[in-house]
């Protein structure tokens, strides 16, 4: 037997894929020399981060890429131009390179992994010495020498939550953003919406036709393997993409944060009580929820499945099987918080029903293997 | 950002594939109650066969599971039938199914993980509970209320040692194996040879190709990031199979083990000095290496890249780009052994010559990270 294995062979592209998976171990204690302490496992996440492939897959993501530079591009002369930046989380310093093209006359471009020894490396290849200082290190811990004008960062995770570095940037936004500065993006928007997810059904399908398979096969009954994999694969926070026409309601807001004014602490909880309507006679399986966020002068990136797929997918969380109708009234609450054990997972709580049929519950954690399950 | 991700859109069943991969991130010190004191990480790789996907992956994989059944029914008659046999590893019991069906009078299934669970619901759901008794434990510290026949254990990891789980079967026979009695597999070949491994060559480009036209895109020369990813890649060891024409030599056989008289200590460090000669002018820039066991009655499961794929795949050591002639000659020495600091991973030395040129050193270490990076 073989412990970790799969039977499909892998192009190098998917190779790269799983290989960003990758975390480390060797998680030992992090006591940080500024005004954090945390959490062990964030030795894991910035090793994560210290790989190469990552930020290929980040970079290579164009929408992402091309949206984040095309905000920094269009508001260059009002915002960018002159001015200095800030870089929260610059990984290998693209953003800071075209805040600098922008006509920035100085970037701070903060990264906590070793990446940024190669982000030093490159604002150098690219003789932008001048522009930009990496600076290696938190984002709580480090000391600007100046305030800024501009706070560039992409923070965002899975279900946009996902990870909890945005209160990093909020520290910098409160410790150095001038007033009247602007943030890259303002705004971010968390959506939900009913899903009957296909690939859901077939992972089921696929899961029974091959445990019961066995009979056929090899004379065993080994079919209570299939309801057990289910069971799982079912209690698991999915991040895949889910096709447009897997979606069967219109969206409802889950939070809308105003990036000039939230607060690490609203985060920490997010609780919202929806009441969508469902669109045809199908079944519900699902709940899918994606993020939009808003740059300055009108630029919107948005991880919607009406839209061009993204790194981040969707995440979908999987409900019992209903079969719906038109209008069918799917009324609840979404509590979304900090998990207690490590603060960059996050715990979900649901509550609905179905046009006031009984309240089901379902509970959620989404961690790493979550989401390496799918991605 | 994102912290894991993938472009890829993946099936249901890649995500699977995917899934069988997460190994709990929670090991804690275990100390058994018997002979041994083993490593804080089994209890992570004990969890990770706790996982039915992983399980089924492994049946999912025919030619692993048709030529173990092979095997039994076609020893059937001479050593299963009337005999006592323990199965260890047992998993969900598939191969006690196996012997139970070709006659074994009692078969001790062994089992450290939780998927022992199931395996007793499949004995009881198949009408074996009065052959089969699941034994729910490591097998260094069960004790079996009698001697055995024959031993049937899938035990192999990627390139046949990874997972070091084969001194626990070798642990099993000299306590209980009768004199005379059976090994399924009685012997198991590791396998070396030469390798233009094609995926490695369209890795390289692909780096390359990515980093180098962000120049073109973006203006921006990111260029050193390509040798950095390539380096990194050649430096990991890669679980992926090769392609039949990708190999360049015969192959060297790095260990021969006869499943009767190895001991454990004989696997902590393996040492091969091999001398393997170039088929055509080609491009070396890999060892290959794989394995085949064989059982009693000629039956014979090679994972050969001239074979049918199995889960295990191929093991590939990447070195660097040399130009071969026909015959050219790669004289060196190879050392496997068990890592320090968690002796199911392995450390693999290898040094070696091209027609008695200058002597190459490479170093590499095969973990998790390394086999999920490619698999």
């Amino acid at each position: 037997m073989s412990q970790i294995s799969i039977n499909e062979r892998n192009t190098p592209e998917q190779e790269i894929g799983i290989m960003k998976r990758k975390i480390s171990e060797n998680g030992t204690e992090v006591v940080s020399n500024g005004t954090t302490k945390k959490h062990k496992n964030d030795v894991e996440y910035f090793l994560s981060y210290a790989d190469v492939e990552l930020h290929r897959t980040m970079i290579e993501d164009q929408k992402r890429t091309n949206t984040y530079r095309d905000a920094i591009m269009k508001g260059a002369e009002k915002w960018i131009k002159g001015k200095v930046v800030a870089d929260v989380g610059c990984g290998t310093g693209i953003l800071s390179m075209f805040c600098a093209q922008a006509g920035a006359s100085k970037v701070y471009a903060i990264e906590a992994s070793d990446i940024g020894l190669h982000a030093k490396k490159l604002v150098e290849a690219n003789n932008f010495n001048d522009v930009i200082t990496v600076l290696i290190g938190k984002a709580e811990d480090l000391e600007l020498p100046e305030k800024v004008d501009v706070i560039v960062s992409e923070w965002m995770g899975y279900m946009l939550l996902y990870e909890t570095m945005l209160p990093s940037v909020l520290h910098v936004r409160d410790r150095y953003l001038k007033s009247g500065g602007k943030m890259f993006p303002e705004r971010a928007v968390l959506h939900m919406a009913l899903g009957e997810t296909q690939w859901i059904t077939k992972y089921e399908e696929s899961a029974f036709d091959f445990w019961v398979s066995l009979q056929h096969l090899y004379a065993l009954d080994m079919s209570i393997l299939a309801d057990h994999a289910v069971t799982k694969y079912k209690d698991t926070v999915h991040v895949h993409m889910v096709a447009q026409e897997d979606i069967m309601s219109f969206p409802t807001v889950v939070c809308d944060l105003d990036l000039y004014s939230v607060k690490a602490e609203d985060l920490a909880e997010i609780t919202h009580e929806f009441s969508l309507s469902s669109m045809g006679n199908r079944c519900l399986n699902s709940l899918v929820l994606w993020f939009d966020v808003m740059f300055p002068e009108g630029v919107k990136l948005s991880t919607s499945p009406d839209e061009e797929d993204t790194h981040w997918q969707n995440t979908v969380l999987t409900l019992p099987d209903c079969r719906v109708k038109q209008d069918s009234l799917v009324k609840g609450t979404i509590k979304i918080s900090q998990d207690d054990s490590y603060y960059r997972h996050l715990k979900l709580e649901l509550e609905y029903s179905v046009d006031n049929q009984e309240m089901i519950r379902r509970h959620f954690k989404m961690d790493d293997n979550c989401v390496e399950s799918d991605s």
